[in-house]
């Protein structure tokens, strides 16, 4: 049975266990029954409701670090799918399942990597390690953060750090992310005093108040972007106000607005100057502000390098490099000081109905991981 | 038994009848009944769920017409009341109930207002009319105004109209409203891509694209009024967008917007400015317009001149003009000519529980009533 093969076998063993955020159902045990004899040490983390595991093969640094989820989205309605989604199927080279690409074929490619790597070069330096969790696709509470806050505590570090999201677009390691931007959330309440549209002198019009500053708001730029990030982008996501009456001035109006920030600026920066702007305006308000996440960048170093070079030489060329998308569980890592890179198969049926990877893609992810592994710990 | 008294048992009789918008409960009846033998033909228009009256005493010009209605706005919960919202009860001087100042009393006004003019002026030019209905506390589709669409389909005329509205603020007739401003609502839906807010250039966001618009809107002045009416304005009563997530940019934002507009400009004004207006912003919308009512303003005449004679001569001094508040009937029968005055008890305790009237009041507004058909008729 070749490498490629046990990729495969392995993804299909994980796709058919019905991991539907934040359960796990049994994935890491068979990922430890994995690592195990391998010479893994496995600590099983439970928090709350979540299931996540550190695995760590040697107490070397540096510490390289596969990371990742086993839990996926829900299927929707299943009568839509072409094959039941815990069933993984061949269809034409595609094995097809729920989290077949996000990102259970990943994980089955990192651990025949790491497999393989151990076998062709026992004396390699460093430590190998894998954290892995079962809620990236929930609220990320009891996940990827609390075992981060576990190793924080007794000091052990990351220095490089895979996360196999599925970074691809139209061909296996064509993008690579090589950081997040930031994620900042504003709620605004504007409080006006409600009354009868026929009575205005009575009443104080929360959304006229607030109009003009909705519409600095939308027009502001935050920085100009940089070489590894697109310049800070704001969005309203969510606009309320009024009664429903179209004869009732409405008391308050509340505006939700997400920043996605890049290294330019930082999150009390972009708290500043919205309240300077709201300063700048005559009205009432209260605002909460939700961090969602750090940006985080790896512009240089071993774990670019390497990562790169292992994408040339199993395709030929290099990743381009992008910050885009949402956020991912990279932003806890990176606080660190670790490197972290998001290397994964093609992202185009991910939280979709037949959601499937190209099964050449698997064998061909799996020597990338390999290949990564030997430029960072040979 | 004094006049006074009738008025009293005549609203104590209309109080009992619980007519909850749009029934009349034969409320009508009793007072085409009363107003039969004095005179009077009787017209009953009965329109979908709209109890209407027509009742008209002679076929000559000019021709004077009481305008109000029977229905009551509902109870709410009747434990909140002091007394049971249909037994009109004496408390203090005040006769309590539902109705019994918007607008039974002023029917019975009219009512006693009437029969002591006919009993008095027997010989009176012109004719007396009654215009009821039954639905004007709710959405006024098949009352005053079908009932004017059948009085016009004949080319029967209204010279002068006192609609029963609760015009008083602090004491009978101190304030009486010669006109109405109009009412024009418009319904903006702004058009954006919905997406996520981390691909903003995959997305268009309508709250952005119209937050410029709004706050055009919002600070835009119409005209300055006049003597009779303040400045129209414009207020937003409903602004929504956001389907409640915090990561998805909104397809669309809805946004409904009421004018109340002097005689210094048209429903057709208005809307031609907010189109030009929205033309020259960069969104895509579709836009709906409902006119609720022409303003109407009677400045001078025959009716006015006796109507402030009339409330000088029953309590010392003339009311004050105004054309403030919200809409009324009067914006149906305005239209077709008719001088309109709207002269009522105080409002203070209207649409509210323990809804009553100053006994005194009614006795004081029947001769009001009384003496402005002397002035109009004789």
């Amino acid at each position: 049975m070749t490498i490629e093969h046990e990729t495969i076998r392995l993804a299909k063993e994980l796709i058919s266990r019905p991991s539907v955020t934040p359960h796990d159902e049994g994935c890491q045990t068979l990922m430890s029954e994995y690592l195990s004899p391998l010479g893994f040490d496995i600590e099983s983390l439970f928090f709350v409701d979540t299931q996540n595991m550190w695995a760590r093969k040697g107490n070397q640094s540096p510490v390289f670090c596969f990371a990742g989820h086993t839990d996926v989205v829900p299927t929707g309605d299943v009568s839509h799918w072409q094959t039941p989604p815990f069933e993984p199927t061949e269809i034409d080279g595609f094995l097809h399942g729920r989290g077949a690409a996000d990102m259970k074929g990943s994980l089955a490619a990192m651990l025949v990597a790491t497999h393989r790597f151990v076998k062709d070069y026992p004396e390699h330096k460093g430590s190998i390690a894998f954290l892995i969790t079962s809620d990236e696709e929930g609220p990320f509470i009891n996940g990827t953060t609390r075992v981060i806050d576990t190793l924080e505590a007794r000091n052990e570090k990351i220095d490089y750090c895979i996360v196999g999201e599925p970074s691809s677009t139209n061909e296996v390691g064509d993008i690579v992310k090589n950081g997040r931007r930031g994620s900042l959330t504003g709620t605004l309440t504007v409080k006006g005093i409600q009354g009868h549209v026929a009575y205005p002198h009575l009443a104080n019009n929360p959304i006229h108040a607030a109009a003009p500053f909705l519409a600095e708001l939308a027009q502001a730029a935050w920085d100009e972007g940089n070489e590894f990030f697109p310049p800070t982008s704001m969005q309203i996501s969510n606009i309320n106000g009024g009664t429903g009456a179209g004869n009732v001035v409405p008391g308050t109006m509340t505006v939700q607005f997400n920043f996605r920030y890049s290294t330019e600026v930082t999150d009390m920066f972009l708290i500043a100057e919205v309240e300077k702007m709201l300063s700048e305006h005559d009205f009432e308000y209260d605002i909460e502000w939700i961090h969602n996440g750090q940006p985080f960048l790896t512009d240089e170093g071993t774990l670019l390098e390497s990562v790169n070079e292992a994408i040339t030489k199993v395709v030929g060329k290099p990743a381009v490099l992008s910050t885009s998308g949402g956020t991912s569980d990279g932003r806890f890592i990176a606080p660190t000081g670790a490197q972290v890179i998001e290397l994964g198969p093609c992202n185009a049926t991910i939280h979709k109905v037949n959601e499937c990877i190209k099964m050449r893609d698997l064998e061909l992810l799996t020597d990338m991981y390999y290949n990564t592994l030997i430029g960072c710990l040979t």
